[in-house]
């Protein structure tokens, strides 16, 4: 038995990313690892493990489903990511399992410990992918042929670690298992810091998406085209920043965020022929979303036409908002002795999972408020904290219908 | 004997660019590959072949020096560029030498052909590295610890092609021996399209440097960070760009480009921690280019500071403005009947020679005009016409003194 920060202790170096941070993506060697050191994990805990169609495991505490209450998260990151985001909440229920087992808990439902494949989307592009996959609201030919920067397909990714391309996508035989699902994470904030608080519980989430802007322009020599001769597709690129910015500060609350931009070739001396731009837009409901992109693509267009360049854009992910389910949710405050309820910006598998099963979230506290970063982090003390509190709540579910 | 095109399309193969082009970097393995072509062909022609301590490939047609004549060019490529920039001068020499061997031409001074290191600076950001080393004009010490974007350093680069890190530096005795140096080029421009001549000559170069502006904000979650507790460096970068055309855009003949921008890490939903930028400014003359960049910098300074992120400066290379010698371009005109001088934006290692030897270019006609691109181009037959011109050139000066 092992709390939580232990067993995140034994993966630290797992993944590092020699810009800081750490760097493990769906499917890649560092994940790969990551999911050894799980299936160790929960096999020693007596734990049965099995990969789904989708690349995704499954730690089975009894026979698998129906009705089962599970639990779990993701262990790849962003690029240059924290330690806490994802892994956190899957060393948690390993950690609450422990615990459970402690107390001589029995079970009177199924339980399990989930983990998400590339939850980020941050070899593939589109987040929580394996869930995704798995509630059959991802097209799957589509998913087979997505690429990573080397140009690897999904489909030869999956089948080097063992996954069977062709059997990818819905799988209403392993969701139909799921009664009800609770995550565990590291909050993406300071709400918690503020309210003094270890541990809380999620009230909702941003309608968001990934929109990816493809700049055409001409490529030619730095120093010998003039202006009036240039078709730089990197001035327009520029602009989308800007106006992204300046779309999302209109609507209260909402986001826009360039965070990975590409120029094709990328040499200093060379007007690139291409720039590819991913769009982060969130905001409260579907209608700000579509408004905010509509006007950062609109803002691209004209930027383009201005250039003489042209933009394709593609929308490459989209979740509308999610509210966690509140009978839920109200149930496990009241286990937890009235932990706050938290809205937050940040997607998780538990809202793709909270269109089809009761869903709840768990947030211990960041005192950083930072996430996606290095400085991401929780104190030891809170993290047996978000644990124990899994525990209890797991206890809690596994004894009466949810 | 085969002309500059079938020599040419000997080495079509080497360093392609799975983006399109090529992408043949100093020291890297398709770089090295082109210098066995060339010490190989240059070997079949009885010259005598060897590398000087910067990496840089002599080929002699004689005893090496004094006052020599020598023509050459490069062989690596911008990323993505194309088959001309570079591998046509050197072609180009190695067909000159074999019109002069076929009609019986006798040496009065030594002949030889150059290959300079990493002219594009593509690998590790210093355009002309070769020949600025050689001459002394790039600190040896800086250079040695240059690093590419896997984070090999120079030293380790040329020491895994043979050359003795420790020896990198300035060298009197091989830039001794040259007595006038002559490079053939594409045109990077369609100024030969426009006088409806297949070769002209070089009357100058732009002043040209490159600085690179690292922005730092903070790294955060895209979605969970509220757009007024961002420090996002990928702001600030933006307005750069668009800074750097309207300051290029306020002095005549002015050019300043992005052609390169990285956000670390680089995730779609991450704000990055840091974007660093690679600018190229070039103007007519010292105070131009410096009024350009002085303006960009100031843009990007406050640009920074209203989105509470840092940005630092580095000069990472910097060619006063180029007038070739012009009673040499005078005398060249003559031998080829005429041939109009052109005005370059663009930098050669003939402009790095040009401040120590008397230096001349020719130009061979571009139908596209452009350049650092897939579409770079010269057509066969203009080809062969560039070659011819360098021949009688190199007869005419290899037998009277220059």
């Amino acid at each position: 038995m092992s709390g939580a920060t232990s067993l995140l202790d034994a993966i630290a170096g797992v993944g590092t990313d020699r810009r800081g941070g750490y760097s493990r993506h769906g499917f890649d060697r560092a994940e790969a690892e990551l999911r050894e050191w799980f299936t160790a994990e929960a096999t020693a805990r007596g734990l049965d493990v099995h990969t789904d169609r989708n690349g995704n495991l499954w730690a089975w505490w009894g026979e698998p489903g129906p009705d089962a209450v599970v639990t779990g998260s993701h262990l790849d990151s962003v690029p240059g990511g924290g330690a806490f985001d994802g892994p956190l909440g899957v060393a948690s229920a390993l950690a609450a399992v422990d615990l459970l087992r402690a107390e001589g808990f029995t079970r009177s439902r199924p339980l399990a410990v989930a983990v998400f494949a590339e939850e980020e989307g941050g070899r593939f592009g589109v987040p929580c992918l394996g869930s995704r996959l798995l509630a059959g609201t991802l097209d799957t030919d589509t998913a087979r042929t997505l690429r990573d920067t080397d140009g690897v397909t999904l489909a030869e990714a999956v089948r080097a670690r063992g996954v069977a391309p062709e059997h990818l996508g819905p799988d209403p035989e392993t969701l139909g298992r799921i009664g009800c699902f609770v995550e565990l994470h590291v909050e993406q904030g300071r709400g918690l810091v503020d309210l003094g608080r270890p541990v809380g519980l999620a009230s909702s989430i941003l309608a968001h998406g990934r929109w990816r802007l493809s700049f055409s322009g001409e490529g030619n020599h730095a120093g010998a085209t003039a202006l009036a001769d240039r078709r730089d597709p990197m001035l327009p690129a520029a602009s989308l920043v800007l106006a992204a910015r300046r779309a999302a500060a209109s609507v209260p609350g909402a986001r826009a965020t360039v965070g990975r931009l590409v120029p094709t070739p990328g040499g200093t001396n060379v007007i690139p022929s291409t720039v590819d731009v991913w769009l982060d837009a969130r905001a409260s409901g579907d209608g700000e979303t579509r408004h905010v992109v509509a006007e950062i693509t609109e803002a691209a267009r004209e930027a383009a036409e201005a250039e003489g360049c042209t933009v394709a854009v593609r929308e490459e992910s989209y979740t509308g908002t999610v509210t966690f389910d509140s009978a839920l949710r109200d149930e496990l405050a009241g286990v937890l002795g009235g932990a706050p309820a938290l809205a937050t910006g940040a997607g998780h598998d538990a809202g793709v999972l909270a269109h089809h099963v009761p869903t709840a979230m768990l947030f211990v506290r960041n005192p950083t408020g930072v996430s996606h970063a290095p400085a991401e982090h929780a104190e030891a003390d809170d993290c047996e904290a978000g644990a124990a509190a899994l525990a209890r709540v797991l206890a809690h579910l596994a004894g009466v219908p949810c």
